[in-house]
């Protein structure tokens, strides 16, 4: 039990072996708080100690020696294949947030930190949104949530096992709340978490849906990703049809079934809305009159000068309609469509649609500034109806084809018009 | 007890006529989960069984055979009078939501719906912002919770008689919550609310001033409409008297009418700061500068190409500043006056009174632009200052004048001193 | 314990002198609820009647004497010391609030409230944003959280002495949430939040951080003013220190060190952002183009026709940028901070860093369409590269240096620049 362990020391630090009584004695005293919740733990109580985990060396100047998930799937092996299959299991990689310890990775993504043919790293990330903050802020705001990946701590605490910390909708709120994915907030004051909270006999929490029966697979039953795209006929026919076998344990399938089809419908018609505002910002930028245009800006992480309104989207250095796009794809549509899928009519309708049709509304307006300080203003116009040159007027339409606005047979179309129109007129 | 029963068939669907023992047998298998409610309820104590509430035919097809209020009513006389003479009956109503099943209709609101001397129904909803929606945003959006009105399961749940969930406050966050009502969390962070999850006993929840004695007249006590008009000074008279009473079964009168009077002081300086918006988007209308103007847009539901500022208002294909003026009103306000009632500072303050006066400045903002705009552009200028013609003037007099800007002298003596000015000058 | 005690009477007021006994005699037929409360408290149990603290003559016309901290003081010395030290102990005097009862006033703070070498009071408060409410919402909005300095039933409720209200972190939510410092929220759903709420054994409330031991200085180990000012090097340091020592009972001193740090270093960046934005409104402030300026609009109560961006920063009669500024410093940036000393992700970053980012996207824009439209209208332009006369570019370069955006040596240099450019070009 108290074995010591030669280990590997992979750096330069002051590595010390020592047995896990020895832990013991000196974090009782060091760092008390830790030590007694372990020692109340089912870990202790089956002689998992300090070192199983941890090992018996650790940099004593560092304060955390990191625990992967992969140590805990050691002995937890169903939990962590579950885990790490699920979407929980790419919590870094999803959001392309810090790569360091990701498993389960693409090769085709090592050139994202690795120049060709070299191990060494030049960046440990690929997520836009990351690469623009400062560490503390990539630390404490981003990674906190989707370290998740690699940290059973997360959700289950760092040295407690009471299963009851993590089988509360608390604890998911920690992640899955806010501006972005309110799942948290919208389940509390619907028809299942109301009621759940009175009398959890009657109705499920997050776990009785997303994680049934102790299951790891937080994707079960899900048909889009976080950011609301489709998975794909395969994919959603089968995760629906699992969905609907733990509804009907509850309810009538039919009635299940109608109501996961009308948030199909919400999600179909805000994501064409989302469609709507994505395309008037685009025009805008093949007129040219972004305000700032990409260009005359600090350039995207990733995509330089280009304008970026997909999911490497930027919330800083982008113009003002593009903020308003953000909040309304990232946030508006976001609750909208997840407000459905979990029967809130007011995250649903109120913090959903209403916001962003509302958010449309705010984004035809910008348009229509942007377009009238253009005819006003002294830089130079390019507005469709007003383009100077027949050059201006092929570079806009082939933008257009470019970023798939219209067909090639439109394109080819406009464009014989215009070259003709170029041929002297007699 | 398990007379099989000829019933009319209104349409065309797979009927079956079962007796209640049957009903048992087969949705302990189909829908295990409400029979086990059903089970442990007080119903299937008293041997109030399935069909006496479904009835023992129904559509195998549909999977949920709704229960009218009316059908409760047959047993529970009284709480069914109360609750449909208060505002709860008339959810579907009072947003002019979907009134199939509407109680207690007045027939001049027949023809929202019926072709003159026509018993065919034209359409089932006079709620412009309803009238918008997808039927799925509809239902999921809208109906979930305005069905109140003819669904008691809206808060009794749908087969547990268990009287603490209804009596949560979390049932009532359910609907009451969000930008346009947010009661539960105003209560939930008020002194009442915070006092009361510590003990219940020395302060008040939703239904201990709402619903007292288990009254299911909801409007007990209520001296204005949800969207904050003024009931009227008989009934508002009425209710502060119904709610001080109440008041004092803890406080001092004195107190309790100091307070409430505070809060109508507030309502009525935020009703001021609304109406001082609503004049500026008028005026701007009046001038034929909004961007853009109704007859420019898809029209309006109910009132087509009409300005549309009062509850019918939408929030959608509108210009901007309308939909400034919509979370000013819709929101803003009704925090701040809802807040104050509910003795919340953060809501009566910051999430009401300061977001009712930065939104004032948001419109002023917008306004100033709007008109900038109408100078600079090649478009035809309507300003005040700037009209070029007489006729354009006496225009936009008629107009203020007809929608209440200005009094009839106002309007007389103006309309002269042009007419005058109209005269040759020699 | 009945004896009745002779007091001084300070208004023209009905005063009535009973005895303990005789007021409950009375209050249980006139505010029973309040007679309950007290029977059931401690200080029922040691004699502490109602004339001990609230005298035993009162105006029977005003329902609430109110009872000074200072009063309560007389007991519960310590608690007193402590409070009336820490950040509580100026609740009213910190936001400048109504100040009538304030304790421990700075003499220089008279001139506040009276002319020089007079008693007479001319104004009860001194805080630009309070001043422009009406009574009722200076009462209800504004004091009824910052009367905590003189009013200790603000938290411990009015009647009852049971600790587990004051102790449940819902009692400092009353006041510790919204949109300017939603403490309560952040840590509900932090790490700490979520396990406290299943486990409180295992993890901290407010309390325990915040008033550790049943201290009441609340200022304990915090080093920043509430609206994110730094408290200087020293104080700093010592709270610092003071608030490592109590996270070192459970966590190791190295980790939360540099959680603190990582905190710390999100407040200066975020800071930054504000500063950036802060020099974006001034400059257009000096160029004469927010729309309104200063001069056109309503007064600031305290700085007349000077812009305000400090503390004492209104929320209405400003311009369209500066309430997006407004936004910016008090909410945006207010999250940020207090939501990474926290360790709330989503407050640091989605609520926070990404608003505070998104709202100066806001501004630059805002500030964009000002310039613009200070080129294109027929107002007077007053634009850095296009001012028309030496005198307006010599105004504009004095303004800056006075307000410290250049300095003195920068300042004499371009100014010499320009009068050589006004002497006789040869």
């Amino acid at each position: 039990m108290t074995r010591i362990l030669i280990v590997l020391v992979w750096g330069l630090f002051v590595a010390t072996d020592v047995s896990a009584g020895e832990c013991e004695t000196c974090h009782a005293e060091k760092t008390p708080g830790v030590t007694t919740v372990w020692q109340g733990s089912s870990h202790a109580e089956a002689g998992v100690g300090c070192e199983a985990c941890h090992g018996s060396d650790h940099d004593l100047t560092q304060p955390r020696p990191i625990v992967d998930a992969a140590k805990c799937g050691t002995c937890h092996k169903q939990e962590y294949e579950e885990h790490h299959t699920s979407r929980h299991g790419m919590g870094l990689h999803s959001g392309w947030g810090c790569t360091r310890n990701m498993l389960n990775r693409d090769r085709s993504e090592c050139i994202f930190c690795h120049d060709k043919e070299s191990a060494l790293p030049q960046s440990q990330v690929m997520c836009a949104r990351f690469l623009k903050q400062s560490s503390a802020m990539g630390e404490l705001g981003c990674n906190r949530c989707h370290e998740v990946e690699n940290n059973c701590g997360s959700c289950h605490s760092s040295h407690s096992t009471d299963l009851s910390i993590v089988r509360s909708p608390k604890t998911c709120a920690k992640c899955h709340m806010g501006p972005d994915h309110p799942q948290w907030e919208m389940w509390e004051t619907s028809q299942h978490g109301t009621l759940s909270m009175t009398r959890p006999d009657l109705a499920p929490d997050c776990l009785d849906c997303h994680m049934a029966n102790g299951s790891h697979m937080v994707s079960f039953g899900i048909t889009k990703t976080p950011a609301g795209k489709d998975l794909g006929e395969a994919v959603s026919a089968t995760r629906r049809t699992e969905m609907l076998d733990l509804c009907s344990t509850c309810h009538a399938r039919g009635f299940s079934e109608r109501e996961l089809n009308r948030a199909d419908q919400i999600w179909q018609e805000q994501q064409a809305l989302v469609n709507q505002a994505k395309e008037i910002v685009e025009d805008l930028y093949d007129r040219g009159i972004l305000d700032p245009m990409p260009k005359d800006r600090p350039p995207h992480p990733l995509a330089g000068t280009q304008l970026v309104l997909d999911g490497q989207m930027l919330y800083e250095d982008i113009s003002h309609i593009e903020r308003l796009f953000f909040k309304m794809k990232k946030y508006d549509f976001a609750k909208a469509f997840k407000g459905a899928y979990h029967q809130n009519p007011a995250y649903t309708h109120w913090y959903g649609n209403a916001e962003v049709k509302m958010t449309l509304e705010d984004i035809k307006a910008e348009a229509s500034r942007l377009k009238r300080a253009g005819k006003g203003s002294a830089a130079p116009v390019v507005e469709t109806d007003r383009l100077q040159s027949a050059e201006e007027k092929l570079d806009y339409l082939k933008k257009r084809f470019l970023r798939g606005a219209i067909s090639r047979d439109e394109y080819d179309r406009e464009r014989r018009l215009l070259l003709d129109a170029m041929l002297p007129q007699r």
